[in-house]
């Protein structure tokens, strides 16, 4: 089924997609830039008794895409030591998703899946950026989806990426972990 | 100066709103709903050669209540073991903030609060909360904040967080940390 | 089954020991002061032909009373954001006890356990002592024991705790907790 | 001053020091097996009247031998999602070094150093391990010590390391990092 990539970021040619491209490839991959797809931010309706409003956007047509494919990239710049607005907004209305009679096979079809996280900060991000990984992890316990790696990059500048040789050397092995 | 809470969550009556208000009694503080504000995405234009475009929302009202007290409490619930929404997205915005010619002092203000966090969920928010709260810590970090102490509820049904004893005997204490 | 608790202080009347007492009053456990009692250090031999060597100590008698009780609660300062020397020395052995053919039982009945932490310290324990709290949530999660709730005191002066009324408030929930 | 290695394996041969091997060439630095030294365990009696007693064993070789370094590499395997027994009780007595009087300068000197760190696991290392990298980072940051990278690898049975590529390649980068 092959390999999806959703990009974070909100800026175009950013040091996050260099890094992500370098991991996986335009060609070998479903590449999904966010900011390209509108997606409302979720609001808490679980316990109305309605239920989830329906909502006009793009959420779903990412949906499909992600249940299409068995390996998921989640590529995001960090920001303030979070994963990316685009990419969290993405995810927190799959508790809509999983209450949706259209999906119910969503939370099943999920445990299949295989995840790698990239991520990219400038400020300290190997060790800032641990509880954005943690968060991926327990993210895909919920599901038990397999948490299968996670590549950490440091960058600021645009471009600084490309000098970066210690994680573009790490990004030619991120998908062969198992 | 006083206390700000600002509320990230977007469910009226929440669990989180009444463990907050046990922590931090209405009367004694400005409480701010962040759900009641409207506050845009960060686009990342840090490096664009004309910088961020000027936005017409509500952040700035907000930024501007803030920096009037002296002591900040982020109350959130915890979605997909993150903060919610639209307490992340006024945060994300402080990038924006930092480079506004007229805020060219919130740097150095913000490093006099003393902040506390409140976080509520429903999946073992005691250990899969922990990301969040390192999160709370590094934001308070890069600007030299002090991270006086934290509260973690857990209630997942309407109204459930008024049997959580252990969690209200605690907000008791959360403002008298120093 | 009833309570045990592992002490892990090396002094005695030590501030973790307080709060420990308060949270599991002397009455109610069975109260084992790992100080006073001889553990030697693991020596990796998992690998080796022969074995794990038979070691002369007081380990057996200690993983005996463990597995007699039903709930098992860890009590440790913190020392260099870790846990003490005497609890980690009687933990590391454990390695040796799965591999002991009177033992086979051992991984099946630690899956029954409750487990509870409470850990003491002199900077910032509330955060700089997680990483200790996941610590333990990992060791449970190998056996897949219940990890129920931890206690985090700060104190460093001798009888310090006495004054620390926030978590002797907190110790009276502890065991409340499922 | 160069570079010294602490290695906390118990096991001679380990993958633990194989990989350090390939991120710091025998050549290259000090290479200190803590198992081949005494080391006894700490006793707190910082609150004690007389203080620490002097203890009869190579701990203090050990320190000068740290403080003759100005890059300092701590290995070790993962036990029970922590330190190895050796190195923490290396780390452990720092406390007794820093109120002994032929040491004064210990924690001025210690601000100086850079440090990395090397753990070997075999359960998930690269998410388990991860409570024992913020460890280290807060043991830099208590002497203000520049935590300049960390490596993580992972393998049980002996020799596994051999064929962990991507660990291998990252060592050759790591002291590369400032």
């Amino acid at each position: 089924m092959g390999i999806i990539v959703f990009h974070g970021s909100t800026r175009k040619d950013s040091n996050t997609a260099y890094l992500t491209y370098r991991a996986v490839p335009k060609s070998e991959a479903t590449h999904i830039h966010l900011r390209d797809y509108q997606v409302h931010p979720i609001v808490d309706e679980r316990h109305s008794e309605q239920g989830f409003k329906p909502i006009d956007d793009d959420h779903k047509i990412l949906i499909d895409q992600l249940l299409a494919h068995d390996t998921v990239v989640f590529s995001t710049p960090i920001y303030w030591y979070g994963m990316a607005g685009p990419l969290k907004q993405f995810i927190d209305r799959w508790s809509q998703i999983m209450r949706d009679p259209d999906y119910q096979h969503f939370r099943e079809e999920m445990k299949k899946k295989k995840v790698y996280a990239i991520i990219v900060g400038g400020d300290s991000p190997e060790i800032k950026g641990l509880p954005l990984i943690q968060q991926f992890q327990y993210i895909c316990q919920f599901f038990g989806m397999t948490f299968a790696g996670y590549l950490i990059g440091k960058a600021s500048k645009p471009g600084e990426m490309k000098n970066h040789e210690e994680a573009l050397a790490k990004a030619a092995f991120l998908l062969k972990r198992e």
